[in-house]
């Protein structure tokens, strides 16, 4: 019998742990999940033999270690800061790690320690980052084995509401973490290369210069750009690539009008308010306006948001912006909080409503004289609340690799993600089996 | 005979220099001056017999401390970062300080040990803080004292060009650190209070919300918002003003320039660009323009500018910025960075160029029943590149606060700042006879 230690059983965790439980008695896997609410814990293993619920603090290296040193693999759903410890422990006592974050610079650091202790520690293998890699590594792959160059890499993601539960004016609702939609694009330089040309973009240009993408049966998408997109040139081993761009997809009109938040200054989390505690939506909205002695704050807004923008405001009517109703348990809140307060109230999913993951990559190569464009979508829906899209596609592509490493068909050790075809080719099969699939459409450009 | 020891002897520390030596024989002062630099200490003390110039490190206390044992004064002008470190050797050693610089944190701590070890700790003692303070308050103590009401006090200094100067499109030199005015309102909430109401400008707004003032004989201003104008409240005991607002005075135009830098994202501090060793002012440029496979960047930047702000397109071409020539020793810069570099190159004090520093106060106050403006400015230019008017407006209240120290003329102790009449009537009295004073004017405003 083969034990998996799972650290961190929380929303995102739901699918990978289904998953892991509906084989493990197929498999003989005993499935070890901690989490600090064990009531949370249960619910999920809902019952399988072959899952143990566990509470104790995962963050604690001594209440964690002896459940590592028993384990064959261990799979952290803990936040990215906490990943390079458990690595060192995994390190420590000889056992397989997986994590779903980003490789940080100290987890790189890891990996001839993790190859010298004969482990394998595989990151970048969620959603965005995980099936955006795999899927996108495995049409380079195609293109240079058909020695064709690629020019040009450009590739979208987002967490967004599905069709069916789309029912507000910003077509949106929070499917994911309110507080990182709220800060999204703040904290870092946006870059990304152009036709050979780096390219910057501030803050307060990010959500108005946007690309419009539209996939099959799903309608329009805008597209805003992801903070780095440069280093994506050396994972991919594409270092020449004359146009790379990552981006993140919302619905139309949803970046023209977050832009507004973000120019009257509410997405800023760098202060606190002086009066966050006795703020109502109004008065908030009154603090980033001019003073007026006689106008009304939504004529000011509209003052604000001029002519240009005025289909805009419908928008932020429905969001009760001009509202005088108290908020509350906001005392010393920044701006951002106070936001991320007020779009909590009225974007959150309701009762049966359902999420949608769209990731759109766009590839131009030249092959035998000719240039060629490769469209590839892939629009997943979530089953329900608890098995979201977000849970199924972080989850399941974490779940299948759990099952790889358990039955030793992938030989790699140290720090990786999944970009070889070895990993990547049966993981996209079997999660095209979840209808987590992608189309592809490949046009030949017109020479110029 | 007394001792000051004067520690670092920079630029704006030579008019204060030159005060101290010209009166330590008359005054039977010994003045100790230290800089890493010994040359430009000899040079400041310019053949004075009290002067005695050191050279070493006053950032270490093992080297400072029998200097401020032996001293019954300390002046000093290091970065303010130091000044709560020479400030518990000064408790230690029960030796007076004066330092230019806001009381931070961690100097305010201090006041109950220096009240304890018998000293003065004076702080916030320059120009801006310092006359701002001293002016302003003479002020209010006025209307108070005749029983007024004061519902508005608005205030702005400026570092600016002389008009005899005065050459270049901008209307501007730089006469005091440039990566300041480079960096100017980032990292910090604007706010201010208008009518009781809080008001926030955020970094993207900032250089757009300007007010417009004129001072006789001196022409137009425009002032945009300082950081936090709220703290002012407490020092100035104007707990419950309606309206209190600081602001930066520029000449017209320059701030809605320098917003387009802003907008492009140019004064960036945050990140290092990937090619910066390779800019030219045209690339550099290019990286914040939108890719176009023909357009030119002068082409790129007239759209960006848009029609109505076609009028300051001159100003960017003054500054070459379409220029295509190598900048240099640029290696790993932040866009702050490089943008400084461009303007350094074009907006420094040339020879013979004087400066000018610009202070205007604005107070609205209620007496019996009748409202009443009064408006109080100050000009004051420079006499030359070494006492320069920010030299002599930074250094001569620390000078002649310094004087009123050794004759024992200030009986507080602790850690505090010229706000009491004892201290700044005699001080303002003597810089009057600099040439820095204010004229004053006051309105009845009608009856709305």
């Amino acid at each position: 019998m083969k034990t998996i230690l799972v650290l961190g059983a929380g929303l995102s965790a739901s699918s990978m742990i289904r998953y892991l439980l509906e084989r493990s008695a197929h498999e003989n896997w005993q499935v070890r999940i901690v989490d600090h609410d064990l009531e949370v814990v249960k619910r999920k293993i809902n019952g399988f033999e072959r899952g143990v619920a566990l509470s104790f603090n995962a963050l604690d290296a001594s209440e964690r270690r002896p459940e590592i040193e028993n384990a064959d693999l261990v799979i952290s759903m803990l936040p990215a800061r906490f990943h390079p410890e458990v690595a060192r422990d995994c390190i420590d006592l000889k056992t397989h790690l997986i994590t779903p974050s980003y490789i940080s610079p100290e987890m790189a650091a890891l990996d001839q320690e993790a190859k010298d202790a004969g482990i394998l520690i595989m990151n970048e293998i969620g959603v965005d980052p995980g099936i955006d890699h795999m899927s996108a590594m495995k049409i380079v792959h195609d293109i240079q084995g058909r020695g064709g160059k690629i020019v040009s890499f450009k590739s979208y993601t987002g967490g967004l509401i599905a069709p069916e539960s789309d029912n507000n004016p910003w077509n949106y609702k929070f499917t994911w973490n309110p507080r990182n939609v709220v800060l999204a694009g703040q904290g870092g330089a946006t870059s990304f290369v152009q036709n050979g040309q780096y390219k910057y973009i501030p803050y307060n240009r990010l959500f108005k210069h946007l690309d419009t993408l539209s996939v099959e049966g799903y309608g329009d998408f805008t597209g805003y750009a992801n903070r780095n997109s440069l280093s994506y040139r050396e994972t991919y081993g594409l270092e020449d690539i004359p146009t790379i761009f990552r981006g993140t997809l919302r619905r139309p009109g949803f970046c023209e009008a977050w832009n507004v938040f973000i120019e009257l200054g509410m997405t800023d989390d760098m202060y606190h308010m002086y009066n966050a505690a006795e703020l109502t939506p109004r008065s908030f909205l009154n603090s980033y306006l001019p003073y007026h002695p006689t106008k009304s704050a939504e004529e000011k807004f509209r003052e604000f948001l001029r002519e240009d923008r005025m289909h805009l405001y419908d928008r932020f009517e429905w969001l009760g912006l001009f509202k005088d109703e108290p908020l509350i348990d906001l005392e010393n809140a920044t701006p951002a909080q106070v936001l991320q307060k007020i779009l909590v109230d009225k974007l959150s999913l309701q009762e049966g409503d359902k999420d949608m993951i769209v990731m759109i990559h766009e590839f131009e190569y030249k092959l035998n004289g000719s240039s060629f464009r490769i469209q590839s979508n892939m629009v997943n829906i979530g089953e329900d609340q608890v098995y979201t899209s977000m849970s199924n596609t972080v989850g399941l592509p974490v779940a299948i690799c759990a099952k790889m490493m358990l039955n030793n068909n992938i030989q790699e050790l140290g720090v990786t993600l999944p970009i070889q075809p070895e990993i990547y080719n049966p993981i996209l099969e079997e999660l095209a089996t979840f209808d987590i699939s992608f189309v592809e459409r490949e046009t030949e450009l017109n020479p110029v």
